[in-house]
């Protein structure tokens, strides 16, 4: 008979099925209480708990989402995680019957941070030429020290305080499947001094945070640190190799450009523990997405897919169409005619148009399903390649 | 063997089922080319083709709706009518199969020019303490004559004319089983010399729109005029019995307070054709609605029920309930227990109270799938109450 712990541990699973012989891309399979996901796979944002535009959890369905990714540090500012926590955790409140991931508000400390204060969306940090065109703002971090990020919230203004501790509590009321080790993103612009002592106080929290009690039915993704230099990835790397984690994230600065990021990725590659899934966190857009599977992520997620939807961008397989342009009124055609998603097989894109054109909610709504739909369907077919070897 | 005429005749009908012996009550059966509709009944406003707050064809299904009104108007500004045409008109365009009536584009004379101008809506012309707060601004009438209406486009600022003939033509390129003829809707503010005018000329477009060509698979609504003057109201009810048209609403001003209101349809109901189906225009909501079908209105539109779930509000059978505030946030329950709608089913009132607080666009769209259900449950029960004698 099996012992309760080994039960348990057989709730959570990363199993790697095919491993390419062309690239480090490989397919593999997450097992969790709330189902299973196959890799490598996309994450969406959902930054609430529902991805944006207006998708309850029966349009799931329609976009074949695998699971999602929850912004820890939203539910914070809500002050709500209680509340979540009472009726048994995000899956209970959002009905949602997929594996979650929370992050641990470390991104919020860039974001808010020194990404406001240069106007650097993450993205726009790495890809100046998809920048968010942001005007820069005061920064809301109030000050980071040993003990954790003192924040105002955008929201109201009110001081918040989130430290290792509270972000492993808050994720823990949360409930989610897979939590983040709580840590301070750099930015692109940091030098090598900076980067390496935010690295050293990200891994003093990593320590903390895997102090702090969680719950039985979670498991935590750790965060390699170390911006773009190659001495610092490795050595967090190794840190974090040797931390008790499920799973590991590609974290923090990864440069200016795409070149920067995939030589960050390759010599994280050097060390990391290739049992484990990995984790790109918080880059996902189209045209990375095959060259990070080469390089061995199995898991990334990004807002951009269902940002560009609401705002009326369609990723189709002839390339992005803009249903806001009036040229389409009377293209009374699917968005893309290869797609069967519920939106293609219902809606043309002169609909979609007019939806966009009158301030419809249901145009983001209906963009977005597709969008998501779009890229899983993509992934189905790169693992299927990498499965037969022609990735 | 039927005729082609008389079997055109029989797609449409308006069948009296039960009368009631208490009141004017009544409850009957339009049936159309596509689909029936129970009366009484209430029609939800679908300003641009689409019930407002994100909701897909088939979200129509959770709501019970049985019919939709839309803005003849809003088309002719955003100029698409020509593009809902080529694809077979408004039921094809929007994937609708329920019967759908548009306006003439009438109620917009009054509500971009008087309505503008002295910052009263259709409702709170009728009962200010539910008055819609608004900033009185310039009129976009630019002149109504013989000829028609002369607007500024309020997206645009474009100049357009619209006439009984540009309204036919529109409304027959948008394919409603339903339409409405041209009418200048009055303003509560009107004295009588005015709304005599203004009513004369109506009854004027009245024949040159019924001498423009719509399709044969449409019928229409006549509508009387009068304001809250008795004379001019049954001058306006005699005038519209003799037009050859499907049924009769009840348009232009009804007064300051819900008694004027009262007093006005029963002033109509001295003349009006019985066998016709009775509109009551722009008028439906909750503490109306019982009295107005006594009276012996069939039909009744608002934006009311729709516009206030987006804004946060439910309807339930203990009262409306506010879901923007904090103090559902643990309140783990449906919004009304007697309720089997999709949301209610589904989502508690502190998981809404979090969506609106988080700003969340399914927020609205699940008040607003509710607030239809539930104004549809309560009229089931009406038309049950009516057949069995006890309304």
């Amino acid at each position: 008979m099996k012992t309760k712990s080994e039960m348990q541990k057989e709730m959570f699973k990363f199993e790697i099925e095919k491993i390419s012989k062309k690239s480090k891309a490989r397919t593999g399979m997450i097992t969790t209480p709330h189902g299973k996901v196959k890799t490598p796979a996309f994450i969406p944002v959902a930054t609430f708990g529902v991805i944006k535009g207006g998708l309850d959890f029966k349009d799931y369905q329609k976009t074949k989402t695998q699971c999602q990714i929850t912004n820890t540090f939203h539910f914070i500012d809500l002050d709500r995680t209680k509340e979540v926590e009472k009726i048994g955790g995000l899956h209970k409140f959002f009905n949602c019957n997929k594996p979650i991931f929370t992050d641990s508000g470390g991104f919020q400390v860039f974001s808010l941070g020194k990404g406001a204060e240069f106007g650097l969306g993450k993205i726009g940090s790495i890809f100046p030429e998809q920048r968010r065109r942001e005007k820069p703002s005061n920064s809301l971090v109030k000050r980071i020290n040993d003990r954790g990020v003192h924040f105002k919230s955008p929201r109201d203004g009110r001081e918040i305080w989130l430290t290792p501790e509270s972000s492993a509590l808050a994720q823990k009321e949360l409930g989610a499947d897979f939590i983040y080790l709580f840590d301070v993103c750099g930015s692109p612009l940091d030098g090598k001094k900076t980067t390496k002592e935010e690295m050293e106080l990200s891994h003093e929290w990593f320590k903390r945070f895997l102090n702090t009690k969680i719950s039985s039915n979670q498991r935590i993704f750790g965060i390699i640190q170390g911006g773009i230099y190659r001495d610092l990835r490795i050595k967090s790397t190794e840190f974090v190799n040797d931390l008790d984690v499920f799973g590991i994230a590609i974290g923090g600065a990864l440069g200016k450009k795409k070149e920067d990021m995939y030589k960050t990725i390759s010599w994280v590659n050097e060390k990391i523990d290739w049992q484990k899934p990995h984790h790109l966190l918080g880059i996902g857009d189209l045209d990375v997405m095959e060259k990070i599977i080469k390089l061995g992520i199995d898991l990334f997620d990004c807002a951009l897919p269902t940002r560009i939807a609401r705002h009326g961008m369609a990723l189709t397989s002839k390339g992005p169409i803009d249903l806001k342009k009036s040229i389409l009124k009377d293209k009374f055609k699917p968005l893309d005619r290869n797609c069967d998603c519920f939106v293609c097989q219902n809606y043309t894109q002169a609909q979609i148009n007019f939806f966009f054109k009158a301030k419809e909610q249901i145009a983001g709504r209906l963009l977005t399903i597709h969008n998501l739909y779009f890229i899983e369907t993509l992934l189905e077919k790169i693992r299927e390649k990498i499965a037969e070897n022609k990735f």
